[in-house]
């Protein structure tokens, strides 16, 4: 498996996902050195090591280490902001991105040679282990694929993408030669993953339009090699919340919540990221009051948010917007016995889960997302019966869309009026479709994403 | 034909296409009352009244009055920016367009009436021809097809779109009401036209994904009524620009030009519009001088614009961006005898014409375009043999790209390149190229554009 690594539970979703993995299966995971010690490591041990993670389960771990410079091009200029706002329709074309000296650089002295890295590092792996799969994950990684394969001919690889695919035309946002190298590294594995079948049909018109590759159903075929492509939602560990929600941490967090909680509250749960929206859910919830004068005091809005990549201008100056946006609420609202928003920035789960526990309503309203993970999480703890307020553009729509109220992410009236219907919902309505939500996320739960991944794999093996 | 009238030859290419049709054929123009002027001609006519095209050709005119600030809402609010932005891909989602109240009434109290209107004058006129086709063009009257097909079932009608058509995950950008209203709008006519099969294929899609319509071919089938869907580039008027090489307006501009033109003369002719990239053609050519000194004093950048929408805040901002683009390249490299950029900001279709004829180099780099004009009629009266730069997403490229040196407009270091590439060009290969251009635009001019309309009327009416 290939990846970044993550040493404790970050705000994104993938090191939640490959946990499960981990535990249950025989897995080397390669992972850049992200800190000082772990290039000490690296560089006293040499190749893959054994570690624990934090249940107990035995792995390798593979560090890459990387050029201080090159890594800062890789991750804080090419993956983030170019490929996440691109993947996100984040980038107004008019004026971003320019691919001007320095973003090529961050391209070919940045994202390229760290790809290089990882795909040297995970041949290297293979040498110990040759009848192992290689798993590559997400967006940091389009490239190491292909040059794994060109190596190894016959390795057995997957790549699972987190986020969503825009359609062929916005790709346009890369010059010709990098779409096609993002496309043609994806298309050196045997399995592409998305979360959900529009993100899926999305890569398939781009493979046919930007490549020219032959598409049958589910299969891509480019220059002699069948890559089939997948949709597969991933599920939450439902035993895992089942402990967290007696948590002593979380019991901690929500005590010091809980005070003075209004009637009734609506919360969310979110990374301070362009693309999940706050701005204009703060926005929406200011409207809500201004025509609902009868819930002044009376409903709250709780945004629990981890900060996000703050050493990127363009993520600084969302959360400053956010903050913003947040405290206009309260300056025009807010009384001395009630203040209608109240924003918390840190980087605490407990906090979170203690937040999943206590909505009436759960906003998520993300521009667009690759899937969504807190609107299945919550759901596997929350007291209230709560309602899901849920953009059209999230992943996770695919799922829960019929249970929940739909609501364009750039519409601020639309979701002014979803939160005032879901705040006056039925006990019984809400009950119903909270119900479904749960046995839903329990029904389909990690173990199931993590089962479809290796059985993907074994197709491959097997044909 | 229904339409936005424009008394005289605007920048845009709509009414420039639409001239040879009135001259030719027996046409009624509905169009909106733009001056206190119309308005006061509107209220003393009553209904279409005879009128002559600047050639003397007549037609009968229909002009619309509309609410002052119900027109403001249509034209300044929802038409531009709104759509106009999100058909050219220049929205970044995660800050706009915000759906906020201002926004929907745009919508409810300003494109829906002004559409209305429309609808109800071409009714009227179409009593008074009952057997007459209508023809809409453009991105202003989406809804005006429907209510005219719900009145009179039975009539004949195509809309031409202009400008390009994003792919269905990027109309999102609209509240699905909208977004459904728009599709319905046009899936209303018999034929639909776009410039490009790029735009073509691209609405196809997104009459499938946005209103589950049924698409065979190019016929797609909706709410019973099947339309036609078709990629028609649009032509120029050949003989209008032999004329106009020897007006003597032209004549005069071109005197002004050529004083101390240098060895090589870089051109571009555009609108102050953000789709039109001229900031990054700036940077490109300031990258051009830094990396190649020798070029210095000897090439000249001449930008002739017409100014955009200027009471448009967006327009605004961004023709203050160019000013400061071209002045930032003199200030870097300017020289007592020499100022690399010369930046012309005016409506003047005579000094464009006169660019045309003096450019080496013609930079066409839009963002986006449906088509671009420019890039036909420029060399129909080059004298230097001018190699084309242009944009992979001009919507022309499709036709001329292989005689191009073809850039992505985002890649201010591939336009910078591309840039080099064509002033060292072999004088023999720019000729070769220039011809083949020229052939192109002569084999199919305006007319051919006019006749394939008109035979897709034809082909309604005698299905």
């Amino acid at each position: 498996m290939t990846g970044e690594r993550v040493a404790r539970r970050g705000g994104g979703g993938v090191v939640t996902a490959l946990g499960g993995l981990l535990a249950h299966h025989d897995v080397t995971w390669v992972a850049s050195a992200m800190s000082d010690e772990d290039c000490a490591v690296a560089a006293e041990r040499g190749g893959s090591f054994l570690e624990e993670t934090a249940n107990g389960a035995a792995y390798r771990l593979r560090l890459v280490v990387h050029d201080k410079a090159a890594y800062r091009r890789f991750y804080n200029v090419f993956a983030n902001p170019t490929l996440w706002f691109l993947q996100h329709y984040l980038w107004g074309l008019g004026s971003a991105p320019d691919f001007d000296p320095g973003l090529h650089e961050a391209w070919s002295t940045g994202y390229v040679p760290v790809n290089e890295a990882f795909a040297r590092a995970t041949l290297e792996e293979l040498e110990q282990a040759p009848e192992a799969a290689v798993m590559f994950h997400d967006y940091h990684l389009y490239l190491a694929p292909r040059l794994v394969r060109e190596a190894r001919p016959d390795v057995v690889t997957s790549h699972f993408i987190h986020i969503p695919w825009p359609e062929p035309d916005y790709w346009h946002a890369l010059p010709r030669e990098l779409r096609v190298a993002v496309h043609e590294g994806l298309l050196a594995n045997d399995v592409v993953g998305f979360h959900t079948d529009r993100w899926r049909q999305a890569f398939l018109r781009a493979a046919e339009r930007l490549l020219g590759a032959r598409v049958d159903g589910a299969a891509v075929e480019y220059r002699g090699h069948t890559t089939r492509v997948v949709a597969r939602p991933i599920g939450v560990d439902a035993e895992e919340f089942g402990r967290l929600r007696d948590d002593p941490a979380v019991l901690e967090r929500e005590a010091a919540l809980i005070e003075g909680r209004p009637e009734q509250l609506v919360v969310r749960v979110d990374r301070t990221d362009p693309s999940k929206n706050a701005v204009r859910g703060f926005r929406a919830f200011a409207l809500l009051l201004e025509r609902h004068p009868e819930l002044h005091g009376r409903v709250g809005m709780m945004a629990l948010l981890a900060p996000s990549r703050q050493d990127i201008p363009e993520y600084a100056e969302y959360a400053a917007a956010v903050e913003t946006a947040a405290q206009a609420v309260n300056d025009r609202f807010g009384r001395e016995d009630w203040q209608p928003v109240q924003l918390d920035i840190a980087d605490d789960f407990f906090r979170s889960v203690a937040g999943y526990k206590q909505f009436d309503v759960l906003l998520v309203n993300p521009v667009f997302d690759g899937l969504n993970l807190v609107a299945k999480e919550a759901f596997l703890v929350n007291e209230y019966d709560g309602a899901l307020v849920l953009s059209e553009n999230a992943g996770v729509h695919e799922e829960l869309g019929e249970w929940a109220l739909s609501v364009n992410p750039l519409d601020v009236v639309g979701q002014a009026d979803a939160l005032h219907d879901a705040l006056v919902l039925e006990p019984a309505e809400r009950r119903r479709r909270a119900d479904a939500i749960r046995a839903h996320v329990r029904a389909h739960d990690i173990r199931e994403w993590i089962d479809a991944q290796l059985a993907d794999l074994d197709a491959v093996r097997s044909a």
